[in-house]
């Protein structure tokens, strides 16, 4: 047995990584099956798909030999002990839900890489000064209520009561859907890890963007989550007949909702690293020959420093205050989403700088990340330390988001070997 | 018994053409009860409202006199002979459909006044030079698969085979929904009313713009029904992670059909009475976080001529040319409603007029309909009239939507009277 505070792989048989990383894809396809249409994949908070995914990996996790349970908000976790079993935990992980039409890596290749580590460190992980155990997240995407991080804010202690209201497109309730789901709103607080109770949390995900592929590199160290926020617009006109009402009766809410798509765009590209993306619209009553008297739109705004994102928002305000006075609309909106900007911790980041030059490679990018993850979350309690892998292109939250199984086998290298590492530092 | 070529109308109690209109009021409030929705009106075609509306317009029919069916379209129809039982018919309706969320009057109240004015004009109808058809047309509006007009086209005999094809929001073909309700497509061709069977159409509908109520004017007499068209527009880009991806590498398609919607309004407002409106725009994925990789939406293009109408689509389609090349985007459009502008009868323009000028109104108004009717279809098979009745503010397409009893029934008297001096000058 090697020593586990050495920060050197234990022995493993040959192509042992290679065999890991072959596995990852392997269950990435097997998972990507499990979908509510049939056209593509999809699996929302709270879904059938939900529970059948939740059950698969928990038997993923058995034959890994970890100690599984759901908790109160339908996270699902793997522990094996360090050497004092009453030790704080090392959580590894990533998400399992998927935004609509999504691809197939983004979380999921961060759980099951995290499941192989656990499983290939093997016996060594019981003489760590922590336990490790493994999580898939649910609800990191925000695609069924509009709010990102459910499960990792359930675990992070910062639930919020006013979810309870929050509605999917079809009207149910958040807390109709636990209910539906088998969880009890009422024990959502179960799911909170104490700050004592945890030793980190590292997580591998495929990079959404194309800085790593642009430069060659398979794998980056994040050096900070963005500040997300997230808003419903809601622009309100009046619904008249498409032939009858002549332009200056019209207070067609669809133009000035346009106006305002166009805005943002406009707003975030003078600002420097801040990205706004409407991503939904929809228009009221909908129908060809009515005037919309409504329209509802999704605001995803993020950067770099908050600072620079709430400029953006109080100049999109006034120009919405503009649009809609000229044309006689109005316009409301609802924050659904608030995230401060998680700045990753450094012997986390170091570790992980560790572990992926231990590959091989030569210029580990320092990477921050527009895109929001379950870290945001996690952040609030434990320190945070992210790995990025390749991502052809950056294509993300798409069918055509991909990784390769040789920059997944490097990732599995180096995230057992930044736990090595991280285990090292903590015995010293 | 009045002689019924004098344009005279018959002698009736006191009160009776104001309790004709009070009737025709309350039918459309009893109708608006006949809803798919229980927070507003919706009766779309091939529905079960469609079904029962049809069976409660039946029997105030049958109350009324008439000889019932239901064509082979699904339209309701109500006879009653002349004096030569194989004369051609005198056509008075409008439609009973809906648009979503609709007001109460719109076409219903057409369909109701022709009722009650075969009703009141009894049995002098026996002594005319042609039959007295009440019709209740279907999917006048085209609310549920998009293209409009199509129980009045059936009984024009321009049925198009390849609408069997259009679908529904549900996915639901034409075809499927025929079926369902307890048509036979096969026989769709029986609905054809051939020319040598019909004597004219005469409609009364609210107006669904503000001429008459800015003029202080009860009715008035259309000149012309708009020519229409109606698109499928389609606009596709890439879906992609809304954080990872930087705006260069961006081709978000709500952002390319922003500009479109912007232009449609910006070319129509540029031409002599055309009007252009995208009363439905929709996102896909539909996902807070992803940039969206395609926008559908639909344009309702229409004017006083077929030349400016399709001058602006040339326009848009230039523009929709600039806007996806520069934004790397691409766009098609499928046309799903064609109507060439309809120009009403010079006789039946001037017994509608005589009708109105004898309630006493004074400057009777000649008004251009930029809405649709189902006079542009029965226009191929037909002479057609309309009288227009006030509607405050016209506000149409929209619970709003109202007219009066008083107008109501200035309009039946006007109707009733047409109907009269257009028996007067055929029986000579």
């Amino acid at each position: 047995m090697s020593d586990p505070t050495d920060p050197v792989l234990p022995d493993l048989p040959p192509g042992a990584w290679r065999d890991a990383a072959a596995r990852v894809m392997a269950r990435c396809d097997r998972l990507a099956a499990v979908s509510s249409r049939t056209d593509g994949i999809e699996r929302v908070y709270l879904s059938p798909e939900h529970a059948r995914v939740n059950g698969v990996v928990a038997r993923w996790m058995q034959d890994a030999g970890l100690r599984t349970w759901q908790d109160a908000a339908g996270n699902r976790w793997g522990h094996r002990d360090g050497r004092d079993p009453d030790a704080p935990s090392l959580v590894l992980g990533s998400h399992l839900d998927t935004v609509r039409d999504a691809g197939r890596y983004d979380g999921i290749v961060g759980v099951l890489a995290a499941l192989e580590v656990v499983r290939l460190l093997g016996r060594v992980v019981g003489g760590f000064p922590f336990g490790v155990d493994v999580v898939a997240f649910w609800d990191e995407e925000g695609a069924r209520f509009g709010k990102a991080l459910l499960g990792s804010s359930a675990v992070a202690g910062a639930w919020d009561p006013t979810w309870w209201d929050l509605r999917d497109e079809d009207g149910t309730s958040l807390r109709d859907a636990f209910t539906t789901f088998g969880l009890d709103p009422a024990r959502v607080a179960e799911a909170a890890r104490p700050r004592a109770s945890l030793a980190g949390y590292l997580e591998a995900h495929i990079e959404q963007g194309p800085q790593l592929d642009r430069a060659g590199a398979p794998l980056g160290v994040v050096t900070s989550i963005a500040a997300a926020r997230r808003y419903r617009l809601t622009v309100v006109g009046e619904a008249r007949h498409a032939g009858g009402t002549p332009y200056d009766a019209r207070h067609d809410a669809l133009l000035g909702a346009s106006e305002a798509v166009l805005a943002v765009e406009r707003l975030c590209r003078a600002e420097h690293h801040v990205v706004g993306t409407v991503g939904r619209l929809e228009t009221f009553p909908g129908a060809v020959n009515v005037v919309p008297g409504e329209a509802r739109l999704t605001l995803d705004l993020r950067g770099e420093l908050a600072e620079s994102r709430d400029r953006v928002w109080g100049l999109l305000a006034g120009e919405l205050d503009q649009i809609t006075g000229r044309r006689g609309l109005t316009w409301s909106a609802e924050q659904v989403h608030d995230a401060p900007a998680v700045v990753c911790d450094p012997l986390l980041r170091d570790v992980l700088r560790a572990g992926a030059e231990g590959t091989g490679q030569r210029d580990v990018l320092d990477l921050f990340s527009p895109a929001g993850h379950d870290g945001m979350a996690l952040g609030a309690v434990t320190d945070v330390g992210m790995l990025f892998l390749r991502n052809a292109d950056g294509i993300s939250h798409h069918p055509d988001e991909s990784v390769t199984v040789a920059d997944v086998e490097a990732g599995l290298r180096a995230l057992a070997a930044a736990v090595l590492h991280l285990a090292h530092e903590r015995a010293g």
